[in-house]
Formats: C-alpha cells, structure tokens, sequence
C-alpha cells in the first residue's frame, strides 16, 4: 500500500533520479484509491467521519471481540461494544478489566484516554417501561460520545398530558430520540412538539400485530410530521449516534 | 319453506285430527333451519340482527343493484347502497328517483317509509382531508341507521392541540369513530381521551411504506390503549354502522 | 405542577391581594396541560376514560411489577396485571399477598376497595380448546371491569350447529367477543347472529399459513358482516376491555 | 421421433433381418423420453392425464390463441381457452366461428367432436354476487369436462341459514366448489356439512386487508375442517377441472 | 333444545288440547336451528361428513386430551390424535393403553371396535428425507381412515427420473398425495404425470427464503397444473384425509 | 378557549371579588391543554416547530388546495404546496398567480414577504436519473426553507468511483440526503464517507424485488454505517424538511 | 482530477525540479480515487467490467434516452437500450436512425463499430408462450454481448417429456437461462438435467398467489438442485448479461 | 427398468424369433423415460452434472446421515455433508473416523479417492465477521469441489476503501462469492468491479427490518449492477457450488 511516507519517498527517488517516472505512474495506477494511507481500520475512522468506529458483539466470539477491544484500548480511541450480553461482557471484562459494562443498555465501554466535555443536549423520550433497554443504550451511546442526554420515560400517548408536561425540556433539545414500540405513535406526537430533529427508533416490544417492531416501524416511516429520520428496529445505538451527530453539528459550528 | 303462518295452520290440523303427528314431525325434521319462513333476505335481517341488510355496489352490475334497490325499497325498509361510483349512481337514480347519493361517502340511500328520531352522539374524528370520503361513509351511515353524529375533522396529530381542543365534544360521545391514514396515530391519542367506545378505520391515504393502509391499521391494532375496535381499512360503513350499534344499545335500555 | 388545591390557593391569594395576577399567569404559563392535578397516573386515569390503567407485565422486571402493583393497591384502585407468566405471579405474590393470580387467563388481579355489582351480559365465544387462555382473559377483564360473563367454548364452525345450538344466549348478549385462531371464520358466523357489536380476537393458535395469528386477523377484518370490530392477535384483555366498555354504557344511561 | 407404429416396422426389420440390432438401440438412446409418440402436445395429454389441455389465454396475443385453438379444433379434442376477454374473444370468433363464448366465466370453448354424458353431481358455491365470474368458471368447466353442475349462489354467512338450508343438495354432491372473496369463511361452513370433498378458491372481491385475496386464501388454507383442498385465488378453472376429476373418479370405478 | 321425542310429545299434547298451538309456535321460534337433535359431537360427525372426528392436540394439556380420548373409545369410533408429541403421548398412553403411538408421524390412535377393509390406492410422495414426518402423518392418516397406502419418498426434482420412474404406480393411483418442501415443485411435476386428483402439503422444511413453508405453499398454488387442490403447510393429517376421501368416493359408487 | 388576555381578566375579577374562584377552577378544569392561545394553525406552527407547515396535495381537491394557498399566502408565510400533480399546479396558478411550479420536484411554492438568505450546505446525491424527482423535490425543499443546497446526481456504486470523486464536496456538507432506488445501497457508501448526518430517501425506481420501494427502505433501515435517518419511500419533501432542520441548528448556534 | 498524463508529467516535473515533493503529496492527497483517469463514464466501463454500460430506459424521459444513446453510438461502442416501450424507441429511431428495435424483448441496440465473433452456447428456456418477452430479452441480450443462443421455448413442467426431450441441447450448453412465471419449477428440472450454470429468472406472469413474480422467485431461490443463481424478477436482460459473462469465461481462457 | 443390456437382449431375442414385436413394443411403453439405466443415485449424478451430489443434513437423524455417507464413501466419490451441526457431527465421525468436519462452516467431508488438483480462483469477500461461517461454508465447498478460494473478509461498505484496496485480487477471480448479512450493499459494490460473475449470498446476520435475512436478498436481487446471480440466504454451499461451476468452465474449455 501507497502511504504518505512511501509517496514522499518515491518522489524524492524520483527527483534525485533513483527511481523512473514509469516505475511510479505503475505502481499509483491500479489501486483506485487510498495512496496515503487511508486504510488503517481503527485510526482513520474518526478522521474521516470525526467519530471512531463501534463495535457491533452479535455474532462475534467472545475471543474476538477481546481482540478487536484490545486493539482499540490500545490506540487511545474510545470503545463502544454493542449488543453485548451479560456472559459475553464478564469474559470481556475479565480479559479487559478497564472496560465497563451497563447490563441495561446491553453496552460495554472504554472512555477515551482524552476526556472530552459533554455539549448540547439530546433528550431520549420512550413511551413505555419495556422499551427502556432500547432507550438507554440511545441516551448511553450519545453521553460517550460527547452530547449531554436527558432521559423522559414511560410518558406513552395513551396518558398524552405526560408528554406534553415536558413541552419546555423538549423545546430545548439539539435532538429528539423517540423509542417506543407497540403502535409507535408517539414520535409524530413528539415530533409535532419540537423545534429540532427527531430520530425514531421503533422498537420491538408489543405481540400480535406488532410483527416484532414492524408495526411502529411503520408508524414512524409515515408519520404525517416532518423531521423525522428512521433508524432500524431496536437500534438504539445508531439513534444515540444519529443525535449524537446532529446535536454535535450544532456545537462545532 | 315453513314460515309461521304455515306451522300455525299445522297445528290447529292436527289438533283438529286432521294432520297425523308424524307428518309434521318428518315435514319438520331435514333443513335444520328456518322453520319459520326466517329465509326472506331484506325481511327478517332487520328482525335478527336489529338493522336491515345494506348492498355492497363494488363488484355488481347496475343491473343487479336497482333489482336489489328495488325490492328493499318496496319492502319500506332502509336502503344503503355502499362504495357506489357516480356513474352506476346516475343509472340507479334514473330507474330509482327515489334513491338519494351522498358523492362524497359514495352512499346512495333512501330512508324507510317510519320516520326514526336521531338518538345519542356519535363523534367522527378524521385526521387528515384526504380521510373525508371515508370519515363521511361513517358519518352519513351512523344517521342513516339512526344515530346523531358530529363531525371533527383534520385534527391530526402533527398539531395535537387540535384534538384536545375537542374534549369536551369527545367526553360527551356514546362512540367515537376516528378515521386516519398516514401513520394513524390519532386512534391512540383520542383512545386515551375519551371514556366510550373508540371505532378506528385505517384509510390507504398516504404512500410508501403506508403500503395502501397497512401503516395505520398495524398502528390502530398496536393501540396501547384499550377500549379501541378496529374495521377494515377504508371500511367507513363498517365503522358508522358498528359505533350505531354501540350507541344504540346505550339508548335503548 | 398545578393541581386543584394549588390553583384555589393561588386564586385566593389573588383575591386577597397576596399574589400578583402576573405571577399567577405566569405560572399556568408554559405547560399547556394539566393545570389541576391531572397527570397523577393511578388516579386520574379513570376520571378521564371511567376506567383504571392495568399493568402489561411483559418486558418488565419482577421488581418494576410490584412496584407498580403496591402504588396502585395503595391507592385503593382495581389492579389488573396482564399477560403476568407464573414465574413472575409467584414473585409477586410473595410481595403482595393480596394479589390472586388466574394462570389460565394469565391475570393477576386485585379487587378494588369498594365492591362493584356486576351488570349486563359479556358473552365470550371461542372456536377451539386451545384458544381458552385468551378467551378466559377476556372473560376475566370483563368480570373484573364489572360486566357479568357467560362462557360458550369449543364452538367452532365445523361444526356449525353448536354455535346456532346457543342462538338464544347470543341475542341476550349486550357485547359478544369472539376468540378464534385457525382461519378465525366464527366472528362472522356469530356476527351475522347477534344484534350487539361483536369484539373479535384472533389468536395465534395454529400452523402453516396461520402465520401466528395473521390468518384469523385478516378473515375478522375482511368479514362481510358489519357491526365486528377487531383487536389484536391474542389480545384478550383489550377485548374484555372493549366488550366491558360497550356493555357498560347500555347500563349506564 | 419414435412413435409406436415406426418402433412396431423397427422390430419387424429387426425381426426380418434387415435392420441391425446396434442401430435400434442407438436410435432409442438418447432422447430418455417419448419413444412412442407421446410427445404431440393436444393429442397425447388426455391419454396421460385424461383430460385435454386448456389454453391459458391471459399473456398471449391473439394470433398465438387463434392457433393454438384451431389446432386443437382439428384434433377433434373439446377447445377450452380460460381468462379470454370479450375484445380477444371477438377476434377468436371471426376466425373460428366454432367457438363459442361465456362472458361471465370469461371461457371459451367448442365441445368435442364425440358427445360425452355428464354424470355425477358438482355443486358449486358461492357467497357473494361479486363472486359469480369465477363460480361460473368452475361450473362450466365441470360441465364441459362432463360433469353435471349445480349452482348454489350468494349464500354468505352473514345469513348462515341460506347455506344450511341447502344441506340436502350438498349432501348430494360428489364434489363441492366453494367460491368466496372477502373472508372466506364459506369455505369452512360448508366443509362442516359435507361428505365429499370440498375444492375452495378464494377470490379477489374485497378491499383493504383482503390483499387482494389473500385474506380468503388465508382462510381456506387453515381452516380447521378436514377435507378441503385450495387452489389459487380466482382460480375457477382449476377448482371446476379438479372438482371433475373427483367427481369423474367416483364415476369411472 | 327441542329434539324429536319432545316435539312428538309436544304435538300429541296440542291434537290432546293439552297445549296451546300458540306456546308450539313460540318455543320453535327462537333457535333458527336444530329441532332434531343434530347435535352430539363425537356421534354425528360421521354421520354427517362421514368420517369421525380427530383431535389436534397442539396447544391442548395432556388431561384435556385424555379425557376426549377416552370418551371417543368409548363411544367405539377410531380415534386420531394428531400433532401429538412424544412426551405427551407416553402421558396419554399410561391413562389409556389401548393407544397406540406413531413418533414419526406425531399420531395417537386406537382403531375402530369394527374392522375396515382398505380399499382403493393413495400414493404418498415426498421430496426429501426431512419430509418423512409430514408424509408419514398423510399416509397413516389414510390408511386408519380405509384406504391403502403406498410410499413412494425421497423422490426430489433434482433427479426427475426418480419420479418418471414411478410413472406406473403412479398411474393406478385413485389419489395422490405429494409432500414436499424446499421449493415445492414436486407437485407439478407429479401433477403432470397423473389421472387423478392430486392433494399438496407444503412442508416447512428449508431455510431462508423458504419462509418456513411459504415458498412451497406458493409454488403449488400456482401450479401450471391443474387438477392439484393444496393444503396447509405441514398439514399431514389434512392430506391423508382429503386423498382418503377422494379415494373413498371412488370406492363407494 | 382560555388565552392570556381572558385569563388575566378573570384573575383581575377574582382580586377584584367580581368572580369566584370557584368558577375561575371550574373553567380551567376540563380541558387539559392549550389555556394560552396556542392553537391558530397557521401562524403558530413556526412558533412552535420553527418551520411552517407544507400543504400535501394528494387527495385534497382544487378546491382546497386554493382555500388552504390563499389563506397562507395572505399571512405572509412561505407556501408549500408538495406533490402537486401539473394539471391541479395550472388550476392553482389561475387562481393564484404568485405560485411558482417546478414540475420535476412537483412542487407549488411561493416565497414569504420576508426574504430570507440561503445558509450552510446541503448535499444531495442520488443514485440515477430515475431518481431525479425525489432527488429535486428534497433539495428544492431545502432550498426553500433556507438552506444552499448542492446536486450530486446519477454517481450510483456500479461505478464507486464517480461518489468517491466527490469526496471534498461530501465532507463540505452540514447534511447529506441520499436519494436512490434499485437496491438502495447509495447510502451506507455516502455514509462511510461523511463526518455529518446522512438523511436517506429509498425511492420506488426499480421492478421486481424492489416493491415499490421496499427493497431500497430496507437496504437503508439495515445499514452497517451509523448516522443515516431514513424518511418514507419517495419522501423528497421530507428529506429536504430534515436535512434542513440538521443545517439549521448549526448555523443558528 | 489526476490522470495518467498529468501524473506523468508532474513527475517528470519533480525529477526536473520544477516542482516540489510536497506539492505533489498534496494534490495527490484528497480524493481517495481515481487519479489515472479511470472515471469516464461509456469509455472506461468496458475496460474494469470487460463488456459495456446499458442503459435502462424506464423513468427516463426520451430526451434524456436520445442523449445518452448519442454519446455511446459516437463512443463506437455497444449500444444497449433496456425495457424500451415501443413509443419510446420510434422517438429514438427518429433521432437516431442507427437504432435498431427488438419490441418483443423491448430491446433498443447497435452494434458496434468493431465486428464481433458469437462463441459459445448459451441455451434459453422458457416454461410458457406468456414468458417469452423476458425470454427473448435474455436471449438476444447475450447475442448483441456475444454469445451464441438457442431458444427452447414453452417446455413447462405440466408435461415433462418436453424439457426432457431436449436434454442433448441442454448438455452442450455452457450456460441455461430458465425463464418461468406461474410456479417457476422449471429452473430445478432443468438444474438437475446440465452440467453448466444455470441463471433463472423468475417472471411477473401468473394470478394470485404468483404475486407478481414472488411465487417463482422463492421456488427458484429455494432450488434444491445447486448450481443456480438467480436474478430479479422479469430481469431478461440481467440474466443474458449473467450468462454471456459465464460463457465468455469459458471462451476466454 | 430397461437398461441397454436388456434392450439388446430383447432385440436379439426378437431377431431370434424367441419374442414378439407386441410384447417389446408393450413393455417400452409406459415409461416415458429412462429406457437406458439413467437411474443409478450416486453414481449418476456425477456423470450428468459433472459433480457429485451432496447430503444437507438439517432435518435428517443421524442414523441417516450416517447410512447415507458410508454409501457415497464406498463409492470412491467425495463427500460433502452440508448444515451438518457438531453434536451431529461427531456422532458421524465415531461411526465414520474417516469424515473430516470443519466447525466454521459446518461441513462434513471426505475427498474422494483420485486426488483433484485445484485450479482457478475463485474469491470469497463477506462483509462483517458474522458473516464468516457462511462465507467458510462457499470457500471450503469451492475447495472441496477443485477450485482455488481466496477470502478476503471484513470489507464491509462503511468502509469502503476496504474493498476498494483488493481491486487488482478482485479482477483476478474466475467468480466471486460476495456473503453480507445487515443491508448487503457489498454485492452491488463488488459487482461493480469486477469482470467475472459475482454470486451473491445474503446472510441472516442483523436484526430489525434485516428480517432474517430479507433485507440483504432484496439488495442483491435489485442490485443496479448486472452479473450478480444471487443463491438462498444463508446458502454457502450453494454459492461456492455455483462458482466453482463457472470457474470449472473457465478451466475445462
């Protein structure tokens, strides 16, 4: 692989006549990319998307998983493993003790050796007690990587005054995380109630007709209200990130 | 057939020795039904049922609708004629005057010969204009069978004050019907408001992932609140006539 | 928040010139809700909809349960928890005695301080022996709610002549629920019997292209008989609750 | 192709010393089918399965059926052309003037040169007016198979009576068609009071959650009566051609 | 209810002027049914369709199945049990030991007090080795009703000779069961070789796009074949019962 | 209805001992919201969410779409008229000469009074020229809430290189819509790329397995990349909403 | 952007040092792509992929179809236009008079400037006469690529004998298109009879169950006969293009 | 069956005059198939397709399985046990110590007794470590079969450079197996580079609107790059079975 370094180098072969013009028109053609070094998994992440990478335990080994944590501690980056369960984090733990598990959220984590100063808020909205799981894993993801989350649970439309009591703290969000399952009504409430962006995340508690998170899911995709993204069914990793991202962009700028 | 008439006089023969016991026990034995002349379609649907029989125009001739429209006109009862097109309407009205329609509900009518006194409140709550067709089906329909019905419409939620506006309306309902597309969430928001019976249609307004009225059906069915029955998509009728029958049986007792 | 107590208070202070009219503006200001007291969950739920809120035990913990269940036996309130499996029933019981458990309907119940007097005539229907535990939680809700229940299981329609066979007990019927798995073609049958609203549930008993329940559900939504209204697969409670509430309002006027 | 009465000269040359051994074997290699002629599509079809072949006209051009058919008129054999359109049918007919047309079942046919005698009873059953065009599918193509057909028509079971009371004809039958759009819960009711096999087609005729028949399809497929084999939906020819077999088996033996 | 002995009695009393024709008229009224006594579960079934009843024992308890087992021995009619599993039948086995047990085909049964000659061929052919239970169920199923089975198995399209070279038996099939999963095209191609009706049972046997069963399921139902009536997924029993049937129709005429 | 200026007179009244308190908590009891004025449709919804609100013109009639236009457009406001088919855009033009029409996007609109400077960068990809109308309608949509908005079209991954070249614009953007059809996998490369949040429209450009959509909606729901919000299947204008709402924050911060 | 030359030529800059090391770095930095000129749409596409770009001409406007077919005729290269419906394509061969139209296959092409060689068998079945637009698609697709095709058409599995009859054809083909609506069995027949790939290409032809081409696409992805890969439905052309490659593979090497 | 051996036996017995013409005549007639020893299972199959059949052993004992490789192994062909789970696998391997078992890709196998050399290459890229054991099941079965495999795994989109990086490996392949779970985007961008057939395989890896696998199907069925044939989600076998075939071709000719 070309990096910055070997360009350089070449060049400077070139210039000092060691090294042909041809020989360097070869070696730069075939690859279509990544002449400088772009490639190193874990430490260009951030670089080109400003946020390190995560990584997703569902079907990964135990062992695995210790690899690829271990990589990360090392370089310095934050860890965030998702969808981790308890068996699978007490092994982690074991082999790293530094990292940190919420059984809740299902995350395990490592705060980068850079401390960083939490900004902006998001506010995690879930409508009942069983979509806490979800909505925490959203408002945990969000704090580690930076933004203040404020959570307002359990406030579902069947009792719509719950959400509406909380009209002033939602006006202050950067971002709205939505989780809810069942019929999933509660992001258009949501969403017609605030000024920023919501994310929506559907979730998969209900029986029947909920179709393992299909009926709010689609909810959420037609709801009549504007500004509002859709992430996958009980992603509440990528909703913390998404809000993450918005409340960020307001920061940074 | 024996219809009522028809056993009386068999009685009284063979309480006058002039019919054998074993005669009416074997005229009486193989259909094992309606012995008492119960078989006359438009007659006795009313008297089984408390609600006369209405005609599905989708799917059936001109022809075969006046033939129908006829004959439960000259039988004085009730004449619904459902999901009726402007054209067919135009013929049935040429051959029938008499016949009413309603363009908006698709509904052709003309009342029985009794006049019926409007008892009890039914609110049709819809959420979006587009849903009027349907929201008016279920309206008109609730009338015609004998109901009072208000209308509240395009209270969605994108604007929730709208429909808690219309509180006091909805605390005085004997049933609340509520027509929406999109996501549908209005069933559960008026559901947690009201104290009677919520009758919720699903309309295919909307696209995409609305999937021609799967979105708010899933959504309707998914209601964490109780107390909601929910109809067939674009099922306007279906809907007035079952918020009728739930109010009706709040007068009649 | 501004209760009932509060807001007399404020007023009188204004009348007494302790409290400025500005101050007390100001207070009722932002929350565009509940101004006196309405959002107490246990207690204002059934001023609002007649009824009070049970507790879906499914995806909450045992320990989040009881919490529940103390708060709203404190209160003096019915407690119905639903969908509670024996596990967690036993769990619960240790910590509240007074909770009876049914593992058939899958009910834990506790009746409310003052007695109620059961009215009106619920009759539940189930098609087949295996759908009992949700025919028997409908039939349960209705009797806690306080609707008299007769039961009329195994009449499913292969063979027709057991459900014709009841014909006198469904016309004296002032709601009538339906439960049916398999291809669910009892609601209509019975619908097309009764004068009441018919409540339809499917449930997920069988196999193949049942599709957990999908089956049932779509033959309810689609049936030709108007006066059904449908609620979830396997939704037992929503339908006694439904059913409860039609009956109800026959009493109540 | 190797046909019986070339294969009969072959072993007679074999016989007769004229043709070698190697080369009737060489020449009965390759093809692994079909040594005896049983390749001519319109000619050998009855033989194999009993019953000509029909011409599926949906998808094809008017030429190409106008072909197909004047072919199968040569060979004596009975023409039926399914799901041909009044505007094909006109062309059809200017060519082949023998061909005769039905509308409503969207058939058409020419009987065979050799006059067949229709025996044994098929009753088709159908529950709504809408669903006539696919009964009367299945009806004539029994009746044109050989079988005798009755029609039993718009006998829902919204007034279940109207089936029941033609318990007699049905017991009868050796071989019921039961046609049904909407629910389809026909299908069950009368598979509950029959002897001989039911064959069931759902139809298309609904709206909303009928998906265009698979709501009915549904239905059939799990009903929880024995004895009952679906086709697909709309498929009247199939059921009619299916119900003959059945029927024409109890004939034949 | 009123039976026959009661309504003899009834019109004696009337022609002895012991009751009034009027209190006649009023006790036939009600009931739109039944005045014979055409009720008794476990004896008339057969009377009416034929064939006795069998019992699903899925999502039955052990005990409820017991007890309608021990109450069809006694009424000396053949007892089916069906989807019955091995735990639960060495539970049925220990209260009523006359039962024998089928594990592969899932089948309890105990055979009629009278012996039945088997008469007339069913042909079972299944795809795959994993389709045995389900082929398995068909053929039992059959044979305990009265016909004869054969077995023609592990016959997949993907060596079509395999099946060709059945051709003859298949040929003297009165009825023809084919069981297959994966992509279910089997039953096309046996349909295509075949006189007499043919009965398919899609299996769930397959994985990813197979849907548990629905990709066979679609396959039969739009088959290019006809004469092939489909049912349920996994419905064995269905099959056997069906091909019997057919095969019993032709038997008996 | 309860706004300020009543409230603050009843308060007045109250200190002045012209009203009761009583009455004063007897008016502010029923209905839990909206004391203050909050509910006049069009001018309050800037207030609350910070945007107007769009007019869908699917399903409303000529009609309606000129009462809802006029009345916007006399307050001031920017109209938004989404969906606008071009037969109703000439209907609406008649009536109302200050709409402007693109007909690609379908999109009526008419600036407010007030001018407003286009701020920050939004980027629009698109997968190929199918696409374009949703791709115009979300990018014009963002440009007329007041963002810049730049077009990157037809780069879809069967030729990577072509989004890859545009790697400087793409890091430049505050938010990215990605517009695509076929299987929709535009978004999870565009997202890899980006440091902010990436709002993905699935269109219904494609046949087969795509749905009408389906296959790119789910494509994107399911993406390995975080930081992608999906909106409904073609939704341009709500893409553009979001994207705009995401730029917004960062430049008023 | 970076091509070959100017690379060449800056580098030839360095050795003369006439340009700095670093300036190089620089440029080269950025984009992670393309910098040898590998972007040009029609031209380069060929030399990554080894055959050209078609174009797909549904959701393009004419003008848009004309213009891109310009370029690609002036490029010299092979010209393919896709789903080109007939009104379309005589716009098309009004301005370019080149353009030749297939209206079954509803392929638009030219041949390009180079002659090319046809090499190889690639076989073309299909299962009925409504198939053979798709069917004539594929075919005539991998001849403008430069294969040889032979068309076996109207083989379905109803009669077997048909496709087995041609098995010496099928055991000289390098690659088998199967192309089959209805149930779409073929494709595992024909997988289980050759030696080489086979590409199956399920079809939109069919009623009911068939789905729009859902039917035969899960059959033919459920194929118990590997060596099968399959394309979306009614995707003629992306199966021609599939074989072509696989047999040009063959030839190649 | 009639093998050539007998045929000439019987010609030469008819030459001999010692057998009629009738009788052979007759004897060839009713099978339409397979006069020449077609038949044989496992030794045929090689000699038609050009590979061995291979035993799948999801939903067979292991007493089956057992018997079944014994046989395959004393035929001398190689072994291949597909889906074979360990607790199965070591139950083969006590009985047959000769069976090989590799736990990633759940594979049993035994290499035949002639030694293969490995020709060609084939590529595996999967996405995401989840994917690996589908991915391991197509490379080790393209081993098995006599291609060389390359893997190049963990290249998923959102880091597209990954993929990018193999480019020159990617057009080296003879076919490539592309496995991806999540959206499957990864095919599409593949397919993009590559001049070979890509054979795509959607995993079952992901959760929410993944679908067990239908979301990454979709992506590669509608995949914008043609060349793609896509096998059964979770297929390995079938994929490294398909590529092999296509390289095996590149080889052979």
């Amino acid at each position: 692989m070309v990096n910055e370094q070997r360009l350089t180098r070449w060049l400077r072969e070139v210039r000092a006549g060691r090294r042909t013009v041809a020989a360097v028109v070869r070696d730069l053609r075939h690859p279509p990319i990544d002449h400088l070094g772009f490639a190193q998994l874990d430490t260009h992440r951030r670089l080109r998307r400003g946020l390190p990478e995560a990584v997703l335990c569902e079907g990964k080994t135990s062992a695995q998983i210790v690899r690829l944590a271990r990589r990360i501690i090392a370089s310095g980056e934050l860890l965030v493993l998702t969808r981790l369960d308890p068996a699978t984090a007490s092994v982690v733990q074991q082999a790293l003790p530094a990292v940190r598990y919420d059984p809740m959220a299902r995350l395990g984590y490592r705060l980068p050796a850079h401390r960083l100063t939490r900004r902006g808020l998001v506010v995690v909205v879930s409508a009942g007690t069983a979509d806490l799981p979800v909505a925490e894993e959203a408002a945990l993801t969000a704090e580690l990587l930076g933004s203040r989350a404020a959570r307002l649970y359990d406030v579902g439309v069947a009792g719509i005054h719950r959400v509406l009591n909380a009209f002033p703290l939602l006006q202050r969000a950067r971002a709205v995380v939505v989780v809810a399952g069942m019929e999933g009504a509660l992001a258009s409430v949501v969403g017609g109630l605030v000024r920023c962006p919501v994310v929506a995340v559907p979730t998969s508690i209900g029986y029947g007709a909920n179709f393992a998170g299909v009926g709010p899911l689609l909810t959420m995709l037609n709801s009549c209200v504007p500004g509002i993204g859709v992430v996958n069914i009980d992603n509440g990793f990528g909703a913390g990130y998404l809000a993450h991202l918005i409340n960020h962009a307001s920061n940074s700028r």
